[in-house]
């Protein structure tokens, strides 16, 4: 183990202010900055040191060896890297951004000699800014660290690190398998969430006072603020096209099924099933297995955990401890 | 005010163990019957009076003049019908079936003469049986009633005072109109939510371990019993086509515009925006009316509340007290 490294957070919203916290909570050095007026206030009214400009965070990152976490919504991105290539070229860095392929390719444009491996917590959308946030937010959540064949596995583990820090579980994946997953389970429901309280609010008046549970669960992220989830969608733009193409695909299908023979059999069953998998995925027997970080092929190894349902829950030595699903619970490995 | 009228409910499971239940707790005298054998042994249990045959209740609702209520799964609708028309014609009658326009074409077909509103109960879905219910599940509920041109006005209020038993707001549609809202905010997201869940879990592993907030509340309802959930989208062919139709397009256009605009803006403020409907409806300032039931328009007034958005809260003599929404709370009326 190195000593801990200090952290340095640029965007304080709810994700950023979390990782923040977290990490000051686990007895780290950390600071920040952020262009948002209102979360400058807060944080620090909240005790935590908060630069006043992005510029004096990264200068003091350079100096102090930090840990540079970039988080800031997509379209906020570029700015800031092109702060860190001047201010903090040879720190350390990651960010939370929800989706990894544009980051990625933004940070080898730009920093091609930067040490990055670039992050994503799967934490609430609905909500946003400072106050919303906490240093518990990452508790028990799954936080994906992207590992490619390149990169730096000494960086890999730190922000691994920050991450075990927060309480989360660490995700391996690459950036385009990231992307690809996330377009399904977390962007697809906020554009179906969105197609489903239109439709529903367009049934008036007796639609709305006769909505229970699966209207106000169906749409609850369609009350998200537009502008992340635009951020989110339209940078994940192709894996998003063919998670939508599937869905349409298989809405198609449930349409053609119910006007043709009136059954809707093969949709619920479909459902049913998945729903299954995700319930099974996430109470079913875990495997303990370790990753050796010296290994040949360990940017694959850890690619592969991440790819059969599994994550790492630690470091021991040069190990990365690891659980996987016990095999016959999750289908499609 | 009538002397409170015996209840017997035909169909132990959750809506119809709940009804029996919440009857009895407002002082009523009540009774059942089910096929389902496991339900027997639990409602005896729990000290409720179950006959040993469907034809028992019957009979003795028929001689007690009880508000007979069928709480079986649609496809079981007929038989029950079938038994009342011999050994109770002359009761009372409703349903708590979660489509109308089916149920009442099957009493007119059968029970030409049988006094009957019908009911649907805006309550759970996801867990099933006996064991699941409880005197509250109704508590604030939506309890849709239905008023056709030609309903007995003495039976709709019967039907009401059994919904405000169960602390319910009572929603008065016709069963066309019913059928058509619930298709949207009740049938579509079982259909939707069955799509996300199949393209979900076609991810794979690494998807279902980062699927986070958005994608447990988008598939909850497809992890409903397969059957419950036939019965009710198959029973409602027609408006659920119309309202699958729709969300089809409204997904069309999303694509569309992803695809050649990148953008999914249109989309994702549609969205917005009928959540936000639904919020102003629950949230919104509310204004006390009354529909006098021996006017000369009555049967039309009382489906103008349900179609306003509005709902019954009790009776005054001859008056059915109702509140509306405030005018510019929910768009569309």
């Amino acid at each position: 183990m190195t000593a801990v490294r200090p952290v340095c957070v640029i965007g304080l919203g709810l994700i950023g202010g979390s990782v923040l916290r977290a990490a000051g909570a686990a007895g780290r050095e950390v600071w920040g900055a952020t262009a948002a007026e209102a979360d400058v206030e807060a944080a620090r009214a909240d005790g935590f040191t908060v630069e006043s400009t992005v510029d004096e965070a990264l200068v003091r990152a350079g100096a102090a060896g930090a840990l540079v976490v970039v988080a800031v919504p997509l379209p906020a991105v570029d700015g800031v890297l092109r702060r860190v290539a001047e201010l903090a070229p040879d720190c350390m860095l990651t960010d939370v951004v929800s989706v990894k392929a544009p980051v990625l390719a933004a940070v080898r444009r730009m920093l091609p000699r930067t040490r990055y491996a670039g992050g994503h917590p799967m934490a609430g959308a609905a909500v946003s800014g400072w106050p919303a946030g906490s240093a518990t937010l990452f508790d028990g959540a799954s936080w994906a660290v992207t590992v490619e064949p390149d990169t730096d596995l000494a960086v890999w583990r730190e922000v691994a690190e920050l991450a075990l820090d927060g309480g989360a579980r660490v995700v391996p994946a690459t950036a385009a398998e990231h992307d690809a997953a996330v377009a399904r389970i977390s962007h697809l429901p906020h554009v179906l969430a969105a197609v489903l309280a239109a439709t529903g609010a367009d049934g008036g008046p007796l639609a709305l006072t006769l909505a229970a549970g699966s209207f106000a669960d169906g749409t609850r992220v369609a009350g998200s603020r537009a502008e992340l989830v635009l951020a989110m969608c339209e940078g994940n733009l192709n894996p998003l096209l063919a998670a939508v193409d599937d869905a349409l695909g298989r809405l198609g299908v449930a349409r053609g099924a119910l006007a043709s023979t009136g059954s809707l059999r093969a949709t619920v069953t479909s459902g049913n099933a998945g729903r299954a998998a995700l319930q099974a995925h996430r109470t079913g027997e875990r495997i303990p297995t370790k990753v050796d970080l010296t290994g040949p092929r360990v940017h694959e190894e850890l690619a592969a955990v991440g790819r059969r349902g599994g994550w790492i829950t630690g470091f021991q030595a040069d190990m990365a401890l690891a659980e996987l699903p016990f095999p016959m619970a999750t289908p499609g490995t």
